[in-house]
């Protein structure tokens, strides 16, 4: 197979211009662009190599996820999963058993996953594709475990909608907490009042700037009381605290879940 | 502040060529240098900015850690955190309450932190800094709380050692399980006992063409039976299966540990 060249490689600047993108053109991904961003993913610093993954190209299986959230023009959908199921065959393999607690299994695999998808969403960028991350993923496990038979003790972590973007498309570099108020140094630092709503400024200023909430359409409804806040003054800060006010699962608990699918607490 | 300049800034050679470092030099990191590798973190793709993180530059605490597994020439060591104490600042201060599925929290605050940390170690590269993670963090859980005052509802996920390499230190790109072993197109795929074997070898050979376990004497002991495995066979598959045959936890459960660190699972 010919080796894809990418578009952009700078390492810095694929960093601080990455931005989600939701829209994408009508063009197909190469097989060898997308063996090239496979592979920078599975470079990642991993513990235990505990993450594989499913991706499609198939236009109906895309369709037919969209009400879960999936981006209608997304041209490669990609679920990466915790993997324990490959793990063990490993051990098997090597006439181990795993005796292993099931929640560090599972905070070890989320790291290595999400080390993984790191790297996916940067090379992604590198060859001129825009991604979206859709954190829902676990909450519609048992139709992707149909749709993709994905064995017990594989769990998707989180969806990337991957595509070349729709230029027509809006996306500005979204803004971040400061520094400040996220690293610190031989302390932590709880902030004063004062710090805090500065913090949340520069995130809802940032937002309210772009427009971000307005276009999209996006409040979160509240469940009680009346609404008084309208897109002028909706913001990320908002929109992050309507988030987890309720339980944010509708399908019972993630840890009831994930002991459907073969994990164990006890 | 001066801007500091990246070493390498090439993102594909950055993903491809980087491994573990564990030896650095005498050499300070200047602060230019770790704030922009401190900001390139946080570009990371966010769900909700669930990460905070503290860092040292402290002689003394660096070596306080080395039983813990820190390095000890370690320049700068970062420990990102899941941080929901920031967020329900945030969240109170718009005059909401958190009331949300902690397992859940912690989950997408896990893929938060793991997002920056990604980004953190490409950026180190890019600045010309060697790191190696260190996932026992959250089992010296209890001595990170005391020693850089973290508060209820904040925890340190992982360990980052950071510092200019040795040159003198032996490393080398590490291999990974074949494609073929890790993504699946549309359906999960479960091996056959010789792609299972395939897979395996490509680890086990490749370390041992690199005198891996043999160099660093890291053979984790049987807890039971004769070990006949010596330095001629003992390789990634063998190591990593090691770790997961017992419980890997001397304090209790992971979950009763995030419990007395102010999480709720009931």
């Amino acid at each position: 197979m010919k080796s894809a060249r990418p578009i952009y490689d700078n390492l810095f600047e694929v960093i601080q211009n990455r931005r989600s993108k939701r829209i994408f053109l009508e063009k197909s991904v190469p097989d060898d662009v997308l063996e090239a961003i496979l592979n920078a993913g599975f470079r990642a610093p991993f513990a235990a190599q505990l993450c594989s993954l499913i991706y499609t190209r198939d236009r109906k299986k895309i369709k037919d996820l969209q009400p879960m959230g999936v981006y209608p023009t997304t041209q490669v959908l990609i679920f990466p999963l915790i993997d324990l199921n490959r793990h063990e065959q490993v051990m098997n393999q090597r006439g181990h058993s795993y005796n292993f607690d099931d929640t560090l299994a599972l905070w070890l695999g989320l790291q290595d996953v999400s080390l993984v998808v790191a790297n996916l969403t940067l090379a992604a960028e590198g060859y001129g594709l825009g991604s979206v991350l859709l954190g829902a993923a676990p909450i519609v496990a048992d139709e992707l475990v149909k749709m993709f038979n994905i064995p017990k003790r594989a769990f998707p972590v989180v969806g990337l909608c991957l595509g070349y973007p729709d230029p027509a498309e809006h996306t500005e570099i979204r803004p971040r907490y400061p520094l400040s108020f996220s690293a610190f140094e031989d302390k932590y630092h709880q902030p004063s009042n004062k710090e805090l709503l500065e913090a949340m400024k520069v995130m809802d200023e940032g937002y309210l700037a772009q427009d971000y909430y307005i276009e999209r359409q996006i409040k979160i409804p509240l469940l009680k009381g009346k609404d008084s806040i309208d897109y002028d003054t909706y913001s990320w800060c908002e929109h992050i605290s309507r988030k987890f006010i309720s339980g944010g699962w509708s399908k019972g608990s993630l840890l009831d879940t994930l002991r459907k699918h073969g994990f164990n607490f006890d």
